[in-house]
């Protein structure tokens, strides 16, 4: 009876702990995005949350832990949401453009201003700058696997990893031209040609036919 | 002979000023490489300038004039050093190949880097933004326009203009991996591929035969 009493009560502390975690890290990537990384402070973040300064202490000791548990937390949570939309998009003509729009649309959403903001930072705080790249390895990975998936791109094909890999680039590139400017309508002509040239080169494979 | 006086006199000065400010300008792109935006500040740069905080007031009242002149400086200064490199590449084959090559290397120097700091502060500072909003404007169509005219791109050929700025959009992007990790391997492979991919696309003008 008394383990009884003890599991039920410790399943709310650990989903409210969640919860708590869980506001924490909203509160710090609305901040970085409005803010930018020097005007974003432990402070401002609990005061944002409703949380108080012990609990959030308890769960992220330091800034960096925030931000960086932060950035990851909204990545995966994209990342997620991203393969949705994706591949919720019909297969055959007309496809790459529709993937290729997604992929624009997710690299110039809050998320990626956020990460952008940490990797800035990152570069002039090498302590920071190790638990980002780490972050970046595994989010580029993941990412990229993705892409080849929803390209159905041949990577055994020579040439072919490249174009993946330069359709990242490029829309990171398209990501930080709009964080100072509205750029939708030069990205949507920019992605659409890129969808036509990538048909006319990446070897069809069966899932693009 | 009292206009000639002063005639003589003045162009010293002239110089002098000239030399002092390009001092300022190149200290405060070393510093904003060196500590990014948030810790370059008017008193560091007129130390590292060895130039007296009362000269370097009269040149540039404020942080922002300072951070907008020198990134306008080094940006008009790079600019002319990588026409003359693109423009001593030898025609014909291979040569969109090395004119990419040049373009990543522009979008990995400590110019680039000095641009993303003041582009990323700008994003939180309306006041900035809008300076650099200028100064992006104006860099954007220069570049554009000397790309076109190194790849001897034909624009008059619909999706010519698009493929252009997916490359501009892309060296963009390699530019920004560039920061938190040691790209070249890869940016090479995916610049050679992206050349590879152009050369086939684009439709050849004289100038590229």
């Amino acid at each position: 009876m008394a383990g009884q009493a003890a599991a039920t009560t410790r399943v709310p502390q650990e989903e409210r702990s969640r919860v708590m975690r869980g506001r924490l890290l909203d509160a710090t990537v609305e901040l970085l995005v409005e803010r930018g990384y020097a005007g974003t402070s432990t402070t401002l973040v609990s005061e944002r949350a409703g949380v108080s300064r012990g609990a959030q202490l308890h769960h992220f000791p330091t800034k960096q832990d925030l931000v960086v548990a932060a950035v990851q937390h909204v990545t995966e949570a994209r990342g997620a949401e991203l393969r949705r939309a994706a591949q919720a998009l019909p297969r055959g003509r007309g496809r790459t453009r529709k993937v290729l729009r997604v992929l624009g649309d997710h690299f110039t959403s809050p998320v990626f201003t956020a990460a952008l903001e940490l990797w800035v930072a990152a570069r002039t705080d090498p302590q920071l700058l190790a638990e980002v790249q780490r972050l970046e390895r595994e989010v580029g990975r993941e990412t990229h696997r993705m892409t080849v998936e929803l390209l159905g791109a041949d990577e055994s094909v020579p040439g072919v990893r490249e174009l993946v890999q330069a359709t990242l680039d490029l829309v990171r590139g398209l990501g930080l031209a709009d964080t100072i400017t509205d750029d939708r309508r030069r990205r949507t002509r920019i992605l659409d040609q890129w969808a036509a040239t990538l048909d006319a080169t990446l070897t069809l494979t069966p899932e693009r036919a």
